[in-house]
């Protein structure tokens, strides 16, 4: 069964990625090798024009698809699995976006991101964005480790 | 009673601004002197980390009181109303981001938008994100006018 990165953060009610946001995207991401990789189905009300996905949900997915990365990333260095402590979360600093081409919201996209740089509490990552066979949009995304609970026991955003 | 951008844009379907998406967060743009503004209210499902707008939401909202600040910018630079033809419509060649604190689902957000550069078809604009009176993301988009009624009147993206 795949183990996907965002089954293994309770409590997370993100828009993006939260799996306890009925309203939400659900994204689901998950390694193959050294690539994550996230498939999602557009829904007809994210469009920006008709039959076209928006942007905004183009970015929301590549945002929230890298920050599951950089902490799936984060466990892994350390040799250990999503549900052991401490308990890592990361937000955006800063996202990056290239809209190549038109991307369809009858069909299945599918994001591919790649770390690029770790240093400390930042992680630095290029997600491709694709859809039927091409790639229509690019970003990049600066995720910062603004949770650690060996750090700040109190202080759980996700809570 | 203000102008609203948003308001000459018929069938426009986009979850960001269009007036015709019932799920969409339908923003409303209007100049303000040289910026315009948007003031959106936001809601619970939107959010990241509980009672914290979600970035891709964030995104969206400057992806599109952009996109609607370069089409009211090329109407007044030809002086006429932005009912009047030709019809021009814009699409996101990139979109940069930088989140700079965290901003709360319970507040209005206030969007300002300026013109940096227009070329051509090409229009670059620079927009601040405030949240109770602190700037909490800025943001830098590439607008690319896509349709233009006089240029190609089979063809409107919009229908």
């Amino acid at each position: 069964m795949t183990d996907f990165f965002q089954d293994h953060m309770p409590e997370n009610v993100c828009f993006g990625c939260g799996i306890h946001n009925p309203d939400g995207l659900q994204i689901k991401s998950y390694w193959e090798n050294d690539v994550s990789v996230c498939k999602w189905m557009p829904e007809e009300k994210y469009h920006g024009w008709a039959d076209l996905l928006n942007g905004g949900i183009i970015a929301t997915l590549i945002d929230c698809h890298c920050m599951g990365t950089a902490m799936a990333d984060a466990y892994r260095r350390e040799n250990r699995s999503l549900d052991s402590n401490p308990v890592y979360r990361y937000a955006t600093g800063s996202l990056n976006i290239k809209y190549l081409k038109p991307t369809s919201t009858h069909h299945e996209v599918e994001l591919r991101a790649k770390i690029l740089e770790v240093k400390d509490r930042k992680t630095v990552l290029s997600c491709e964005f694709h859809s039927q066979g091409e790639k229509t949009a690019e970003g990049e995304a600066v995720a910062i480790r603004v949770y650690d609970s060996s750090q700040d026991e109190g202080d759980n955003p996700f809570k």
